[in-house]
């Protein structure tokens, strides 16, 4: 039997695809733009032409494909491989799979883009020899993914791992998911420079005073040369990252917690102030256990988690 | 082969013990003190003794028992039959497995005695039908126990299921953990009654004003007879169970939320608030798709659950 398995990320802006074989090597790797506005017949007749000229690319034919993964913007249901709603591209309950397996002759397997990255994480990458671990990637959202004993925690409707919206300030900031308090409205980039920019109305002095349009990555190197405000900023987003993994500690015991995103560049001054929260905030032995570390796999996560996921679907036999 | 296992929960003040059948029917029940004060010696060999009066009692010979499933404080080692701590009895790093095993000839079972009660409402109480079950327990502290795909969460180090030591006010209430802002520092019976009395101290006021050792069950009491201080109080700790209860459900999309506890007798007035702040908090999909209900076992849960877990182990082979 083969050993290579494809995976593609559905993104807004590009379609990154790759070949890989069995022990998460990349082979071939192809990338087109997604070109949303052409429509969804439009993409997913690039999606197929993408993963048949990447499988052209590694000097290989369909054939020898076990599978491909597609992550993709949820809420989608992996079982079926339908994706129910797609906001960014505007798309609603299109069974993605079905379709794309039938345009390139390659079963295909569809999985949640935070998922995927997460199995990525843990088949490949800073979550590799464990068995049970959490993911958060920080960005504009929160997003997440579980690994327990071994295996992706879907639930029932295929939406667990919203990590992003765990609840640490009870009728606190308003989030984009309609709730308040939410990790996300708290710790994502978008929030962190909403905070700052907060505390310099409150009249905060700051080096970044009178800058245009902050983001966050500029609130973290100015935290780097020292301006006070900003170095306070990001110990607060790091306090909020922390509590929220000192609820994840307590309830799963996990082994491992992976942070990605833009963020984690920024270090031990973010890791540092996650890491102290979370041990002066959860129960010592969950605590002790669970190693809070950065992803390795940066932008490759998606595409590796998927092809890892498209994996396990055929190892485990459905 | 025989169809009998027995449940025991290890409490500070009682000992309970059942015979059950493997449809979860009482077929024998026993119950002595503790007597925790007489030390650790005694009150095992009460525990041994007790588990042969109950086999007794039922007519039946050990060996006609499968296992014995004990429930007690944690935290301990599930796997290796060991109490690793258990503070009220002042316990230390006891093997009472293997201890209880030898004095009985009966195969023991350890479960952390939350595990166990959530457990026994799996089995055979308000969560039987469904996979993937959260059960919160509110007394003195907030207990809590996960069943992910049928099975208990342990996690790696046996202290998964913390749910009232989930965050839900970054930076709040000081809680017994030694954490700030934990669910049970806001939601418990005691904490219900301290948000209370704060509020009496800054001037609401309540038909239970000047009233000495106000109980929890006073201000359901109260709420329920149109107090409106009662009803203020008891409607926020509803909203902060449920806000946790939006937690886990972006988190583990379970289907059942299982509440148990001496509160729960309070039951509209408590599971409305729960259940509306959790519909306006969680995604719509989770909201809708996990119950919350109250439990159904009562003060038989934790018997029940040790015997559901001995018996658990017993089909698992190990």
């Amino acid at each position: 039997m083969s050993h290579y398995v494809i995976g593609m990320d559905l993104g807004g802006t590009t379609l990154p695809c790759a070949v890989l074989d069995d022990k998460h090597n990349i082979v071939a790797r192809h990338e087109v733009d997604t070109l949303r506005h052409e429509g969804q017949d439009a993409v997913i007749n690039r999606m197929a032409q993408c993963i048949l000229d990447v499988v052209a690319k590694a000097g290989l034919r369909t054939e020898q494909i076990m599978a491909a993964g597609v992550g993709a913007p949820g809420p989608l249901d992996g079982r079926k491989g339908i994706i129910i709603e797609a906001p960014n591209l505007k798309w609603y309950n299109v069974p993605l799979a079905a379709i794309l397996s039938e345009k390139t002759g390659v079963k295909i397997v569809l999985e949640n883009d935070a998922n995927a990255a997460g199995w990525g994480e843990y088949w490949a990458g800073a979550g590799r020899g464990c068995s049970n671990m959490a993911m958060m990637t920080l960005g504009t959202g929160v997003g997440g993914a579980i690994v327990i004993d071994g295996k992706l925690l879907h639930g029932p409707d295929y939406t667990a791992g919203e990590l992003g919206h765990v609840v640490v300030m009870a009728g606190g900031r308003e989030c984009g998911c309609g709730g308040q308090g939410c990790l996300e409205a708290y710790a994502s980039a978008t929030a962190t420079v909403s905070r700052f920019e907060e505390a310099l109305k409150f009249g905060w002095n700051s080096s970044l005073k009178g800058k245009e349009n902050i983001s966050c990555a500029d609130i973290f190197k100015a935290a780097l040369n020292g301006d006070s405000l900003s170095e306070h900023i990001v110990a607060e987003t790091g306090r909020y990252l922390g509590m929220a993994a000192a609820t994840l500690a307590n309830l799963l015991n996990p082994e491992r917690l992976v942070i990605s995103g833009g963020m984690i560049k920024a270090g031990a001054i973010l890791f540092d102030a996650i890491r102290q929260t979370c041990k002066e905030q959860a129960f010592d032995t969950p605590a002790a256990r669970m190693e809070i570390v950065p992803a390795e796999l940066g932008e490759n996560a998606g595409v590796i988690g998927a092809a890892g996921c498209a994996l396990t679907r055929i190892q485990a036999g459905y």
